[in-house]
């Protein structure tokens, strides 16, 4: 007996990102290239969330799941609040969605709180929202739908 | 001019899962399977790890990257202490490798400390160690070599 509108099944199809949040975005990156091995494919800055990332990719597989290495872009941003707050490390978990409004409202109506009214701009043109931590056991869920940059 | 041994790469091949500490295995595995709609593969208790957990599949792709859902056998548990600590939450990030001795190897010659001198059993017969959180930027860093089951 599932509480999901079966207009929007699955909800979830993969794990698109785990974020990790970072004090100095060359130095995670440089640990994730030259000592695990790994791969950048993407860096941006985004004024909005208040990010400089890169995408780390893992593995051959251009769909799998990457890591996203998330530096603040000054002190008022989230990502420097929660490295003040809880130290450097595992900040997100990120799952692609197909219509990040249809998620969204999906999971309004089984009684999550989304920090955004509206999508914003994510990394490479996608769009997405936050599921808020305290109504998914500690983890800040994002959703992203891809975009087609 | 990479830093790694050139026998051993790629070190990882994978994002295997993506563990979540949580107080009550029973609610995770609710709130996962009825309001994000995902599937539960596998469950089991894990006396030397301290941990009753579960895995979830994200999506079709049975080799995509998974949720672990790690919940503590008792108070004196890892995930126990972690919850006392930091709350419920993203609580690990596990990469697949294809050889965990070696991969422990090439990271401790390149001056990671790993938590366990040998590899530990796993979930599903895996053969597991750990990269310390102090020498990966935050992150407790999970190697998991799959098992045969
Ligand atoms: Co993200
Ligand atoms: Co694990």
């Amino acid at each position: 007996m599932s509480s999901l509108p079966s207009s929007v099944t699955p909800l979830l199809l993969s794990i698109d990102h785990v974020g990790i949040a970072v004090p100095d975005l060359d130095a995670a990156i440089a640990f994730h290239r030259d000592v695990l091995g790994l791969t950048v494919v993407h860096e941006e800055v985004n004024e909005e969330q208040g990010v400089r990332e890169a995408m780390v990719a893992v593995g051959g597989d251009p769909t799998g799941a990457q890591i996203q290495l998330i530096a603040p872009t000054g002190p008022d941003s989230t990502i420097a609040k929660f490295i003040d707050r809880s130290g450097p490390g595992l900040q997100q978990l990120a799952y692609r969605v197909a219509d990040v409004e249809q998620v969204g409202a999906a999971l309004r109506a089984a009684g999550l709180r989304l920090l955004y009214d509206e999508p914003r701009r994510g990394t490479a043109g996608s769009r997405i929202n936050f599921v808020h931590p305290k109504d998914t056991g500690g983890v800040l869920i994002e959703l992203v739908q891809p975009g087609g940059e």
